[in-house]
Parts: C-alpha cells; sequence; structure tokens
C-alpha cells in the first residue's frame, strides 16, 4: 500500500464531511450566500498569500534541483493560477487585491496558514508535503465531486469558475504530481516516522474544515 | 503613553475574561477537577518545548549579546524552572515526561505554539516579543490575581504551587523586564507598525482563551 | 542621493576590480580556458541552487502580494533562464545537470551562498536585498562591459551566449526593478542601519570577488 | 566503528595541522604576539554570537525535551563560560564587550558562522550536529594538547587562561556528551547520507583553518 493511500485512509471520514459541508453544498448547488463567499474569499486569498510561503519553505530545503523547480511550480499555480479565479470573483464584488490585503487576517486562517509555517520551520520535506497537501488534495477532491454530481446544472451556477478551477485537468495534474511526490520522498521511513507524518496530515485535515465552518459563520 | 501600556489597554478586555473563566476560578479555589488539570498540564508541557523554540528564534534574530542572553535567560525560564512545576504535579498524577511527551498535541495548543512559530520565522525582535508575551504577562496576571484573591485559604488548595509559581517574585521580575524589553524596541515605531504589532498581541491573547477554553473541555 | 547610488558608491572599487579580472577578460576576449569555464559553471550551477533559496526567504518574509510575486518572478530568472545557458554549455561539455549536481560545492561557493542564507535567516526584506543584489547587479555591471567593449568582435567568441544573458535587455529590467526595490524598501531608513546594510552590499561584493579568483585557479 | 570515529579520521590531517600552525604554537608556548591574540579574541566574540545562534537553530529542530535541554545547555557553555574568558582578556587589553560588538565582522569570520547558519535553515538536526562539532571537538583537542605538551612551563604564559578553558574537565566532558549524541542521531544512517555530513564535518574543519590562518594574519 502506497503511503499516500495510507494518508488517504487516515482523512477519508474528514474529507467527506467537506463534501456535505452546507457550504460546500451551497457552492455545488449555486445557492450559497454571496456575502459569505465574498468573506470567504477574502480570508482565502489572504491564506494563498501564506500558503505560497509554506511552499517557498520547501524550495529552501529542497536538495535537488528538479525538487526545486518542483516547489517553484506550485509557488506558481497559488500565486498565479489559484487567485487568478479569486482575483476576478473579487473584482465583481468591487474588490480591488489592494484592498483584500488590507483586511484582517482571522483567527482560524492564522491558525491554519501559522501551523503549516511552523512546521515548515522546523521540519523536511516529508514534514512540509504533508502540512501542504490537505489543501490542494482535498481541493480536488472537492472540484471533482461538485463537478461530478451538478455537472448538469451548472450553466447559471454563480459558482461555475470556482468547481471548474479545482475539476480542471491542470490542477488534477497538479495533485497527482504532489500525490507521486509524496509516496517518492516517504518510501522506505519507519513506522514511527509514518505515524508523526500523519499527525501532520491528519491536522492539516482539520485545519481545512475549521476554514469551512469559519466560511459558513 | 508607552507602547506596552497600549498594548495591555488593547487586550485588558480579553485578559480580564481569563480571571472570570472557570477554569481559572478553579484553580483558584481549589475546586478544579484533577482530571481536567492533568489534561491541561500535558497540553501545556507540549507546548512549553515549542514555547521555547520561539525564544530560541528570537535569540537568533537578536543583534546584541545583551538581547542574546536576555533570549536565553528566558528559555531557561521555560525549561528549567517552569517546567519544575509542571514535573512534580505530572510525577504526583503518575506520569513522567517521557511518558507526557508521547501525547498528541491538540490542535489548539498546536494552532497557538505554531502561530508563535510562524510568526518568529517570518518576522523580527518585535514580531517575537508581540506573540511570546501575551502569555508570560498574562499568566503573572492571573497568578497575581489569584494570589491577591485566595490568599487567606490557600493552605489546602491542591493548586497552591501552581499559584505560586506564577504569582512569585521571579515571575514578577521576569515579566518586567519583558515589559521594558518591549518599550525599549519599540520605541519611535510607525502607526501602522503599531497597528500590525497589537493584532499579533491581540491573536495570542486570543489564543490564550481559546487554550483556557480547551482545558476546562 | 538615491540608497542605491550611496550602495554602488560603496562597491564601484570592487566592482571595477571584476572588469579587469583575468577570467572576466578572458570571456570577453574568448580566449579564456574552456575547462577553468567548466569548472566555473559546475560551481555556478551549485551557487544558483542556494541563490533561488534566498530569494525564496524573501518571499518568506515579504508583507505584500506585490512584492511576493516579485521574489518569484525572480526565482524564475534564476531556475529558468539563467540555468538554461549553463545547461546548454554544460551539454556541450558532455555534462548532465544531474552529473553537475552530484559535483562538491566548493569551500568559496559554500562562504558566498551560505552567508547570503544566514543573512536571510536572521534578517529582514532590506537584508536579503543586500545580499543578493551584488551578484545580479554586477553581472549586468560586467555583462554591459563586456558586450560594449567586444561587440564588434564577437562573431568567434565561444562565450557570446554567456556575455548576451548578462547583457540582454531582460537581465537590464531585472536589475533596475531590483534597484528600485532597494530604494523603496530602504527609504527613510536611519544613518545606523545604511552601515549595517552597506556592510552586507560590501561583503556580498567581497564574495564575488573570491568566487571570480576561484574560477580562475 | 563509531560514526563519530569515521568522522574523526575524515579530518585528523586537518585538525593535526591546527596543533602545527604558528598562532595555536605560539598560544602553547606563550609566545605569540599580544596584538594578533587581541584581534583573534575580537573576532572570536564575534563568531560566538553566531555559534549561540546555530545551537539556538539546533534548539528549534529538536524533537525531545531531553534534546532541546542539551542545545540550551550548549549555549549556556557558549555565552556565558566560553565568554568570560574573552571579556576577561578583553578587559585587560582595555576593551569592553560594547566595543568589541561594534568591530566589523571579518569576511573570514562572517563565511564561517554563515556556512553553519545556512545549513541549520536548510538541515536537521544531524547537519546542525556536524557543522557546530567541528569548532567545539577541535577546540578540546588543541587544549588538551597544549596542555599536555607544555604543561611543565605553563607559569608564565599569558595564554594559560585560555590554555586551561579548552583543556578543562568540564570542556572534555562537553565535547564528549556531543560526540555521544552525534553517535546517537547517526545510527543507521545509510551511507549517501554519511556521505552528506561528512561534507559539512569536513567544511566547518576548513573553515576553522581559515580563521587560524586569518588570525594569524
Amino acid at each position: 500500500m502506497k503511503f499516500s493511500e495510507e494518508l488517504f485512509d487516515e482523512v477519508k471520514e474528514i474529507w467527506d464531511e467537506y463534501l456535505k459541508h452546507p457550504f460546500v453544498k451551497g457552492i455545488g448547488e449555486g445557492t450559497l450566500d454571496k456575502e459569505k463567499f465574498k468573506n470567504y474569499l477574502i480570508q482565502d486569498y489572504l491564506y494563498l498569500k501564506d500558503y505560497a510561503k509554506v511552499f517557498a519553505m520547501g524550495l529552501v530545503k529542497a536538495r535537488t534541483m528538479k525538487e526545486m523547480k518542483f516547489y517553484h511550480e506550485s509557488i506558481k499555480g497559488v500565486l498565479d493560477d489559484e487567485t487568478a479565479v479569486h482575483v476576478n470573483y473579487l473584482k465583481g464584488f468591487g474588490l480591488s487585491t489592494d484592498e483584500v490585503e488590507k483586511y484582517k487576517v482571522e483567527l482560524t486562517t492564522a491558525s491554519y496558514t501559522n501551523y503549516m509555517l511552523g512546521i515548515a520551520l522546523k521540519g523536511d520535506s516529508k514534514d512540509i508535503a504533508m502540512t501542504i497537501m490537505p489543501c490542494t488534495w482535498s481541493y480536488y477532491y472537492i472540484g471533482k465531486h461538485l463537478y461530478e454530481t451538478y455537472k448538469d446544472r451548472l450553466e447559471e451556477n454563480f459558482y461555475v469558475p470556482w468547481i471548474k478551477e479545482y475539476a480542471s485537468e491542470e490542477f488534477r495534474q497538479c495533485t497527482e504530481e504532489w500525490i507521486d511526490y509524496i509516496d517518492e520522498i516517504c518510501e522506505n521511513i519507519s513506522e514511527d516516522e509514518k505515524e508523526r507524518l500523519k499527525d501532520i496530515f491528519i491536522k492539516s485535515s482539520l485545519y481545512e474544515m475549521e476554514f469551512w465552518n469559519m466560511a459558513n459563520k
């Protein structure tokens, strides 16, 4: 059994809760309150800033040029591609990115991003991969689920650009490259280390849930 | 008005909530459930490990030998003095420190400590002081309050060693040295920077509250 | 007087020595021993790995999305554009990048790159800019000088791709953006801080000289 | 064969050169020029500041409380005990520590300390131990050698306090604890990792030599 499969087994229950989460379902059904979505986007934009910094710490701790380019590519994905969807929606809400950056980071957001940064400071590439992946991977998990569930009635859904971003072929590919990377760097690790790494993966998954809960308040 | 006074004004309301918190009052009155206290001590012991690491990051970012020795002295306070009270109580609960270290860090604990570590990675001495002080300073605030409120009926209180630790002359002195240090390094900072620093101070204070809430669950 | 101009004044003498350096002149005249150039490229390739990490630390310590994207763009410049010239030459020497990465980092290379990383760990964006810029800026200084000096007789020069890389319009633009960035973040700094920052800028310039000396051995 | 023994074999030749170094012999014979010693002490004092920071990074990356206390104890050794000898000599030379801190760090000093800090940023406890130990261990190697060689004629040697510091029982014990720690954390590592770690150990040993050379200029 691949380590990525073991990880998935550990969090499947939590991730399946995301799928049933009223905020996530509201996106799929297109019924989500737009004010909530706006607030979510603001916090998520602030989140992505720190998220890119965690990848940057991964680049710092990487050993090979290949690995470094992989992290660099991921930072691009965060700063350029992912934020593009945000920027567009935010513009629709009358908000420039400069204005968004002036918003206060909420405690839930700060807990999640600094958890990742704290792990990245103390740990190595494996720790960083554990803390960074639940976000990307579970967003693909959600995106794919929403697309498959609602694909016949997306025309009038305000949230289609968001759904398509995370259900896209590019995003799937990025996620799978990360899963392969995890399996590669976690080959032959001890049971003790597995336990330690799983704990990080689970904690990041719990922070994801906290983030959805915050978004829905 | 000193910057430390401005900071105190920002959080006084939150800190006064600590004083009324059932867990804290339970310590003062000696009525706190011992099982709750045991669980609190376990998480607090794990907290102190990361707390010492934040001071170590302060030492890394310090510029003068005097400052470095100040951080080093504080690490000593955390690793030797503060944990001594924990170790004693834990022994009473039949727990060795090796056993305690095997416990899982709870999400609330991880949020608080990694928030501090994330700030310490990104920021400078001022940021580190902001994130590190609400814990020390508010514990002295609590210790002093509990001692003054309950000093006539402490004989049979199981929690006296805890109260005396945080109401002690040594702990008061350490807190005041930190307050002076904050006023020293934050002299002549801009209003923008003040806002930024206050946000960190407030967030750490909110994490303190989360910690008390977790302890009382 | 802009701070970048003050910085330039501090190091002009050192940088002008680069222009007269036998290794650099050998590139311009096309007479440089190819074996020396090969060894230089190997060390420089290893250098660029750490150099990208210093920019990544800059991204970690940046405050605004704009700044973060600026650092990210620079990492791209290092990992994609700059190494492209190296990779091409190295291929000509029969070396794959995988083989190059197996070479030992020489002490001179390690001194320079870890100096930058140590400064990046301890310091802020200003410190990072100081330590990172002598390399980029002085390479443009050299590239421009070589191009202007030898432009009439470049046809048969083996080192033309190298010269054109660092004399290119893109590289000029990147350098100027960095100079503007330095002037922006160093506005209104104290004399004490100026002294501290100049010392970093000078030290990095001295490491550049050590690197040229190593290359010529 | 213990890994510490393998390490020693790798550097024995370099370390034996320290013993024959004119600066080191000058200390043993008491003939060293005092002005040179003064300049050495100044740079070494500045060195120790960063050296303590490398231990602090070790504390940040440590996993157990026991390990953390070990690093903390070592910082104490650097900041309190080792500097005490420096402070005393410097006072004799009419220099306060505040004055010493205003001296510029020389390039050789900066190369060595930032090499350690760069490794500490990127690496784990094993990397940190490798980069940090050649200094402590080789100073004990030198101190012991000088004491044994010159012990019958130390009375009038100006450098006795320096020799006795590094030949002391406390310093021997500290060194041996570190050797044991290295053997403990490097148990069961792969041949690849051994090569990587040896390279760090050798590089730090070469920086030691550079430091003696600088001292003797």
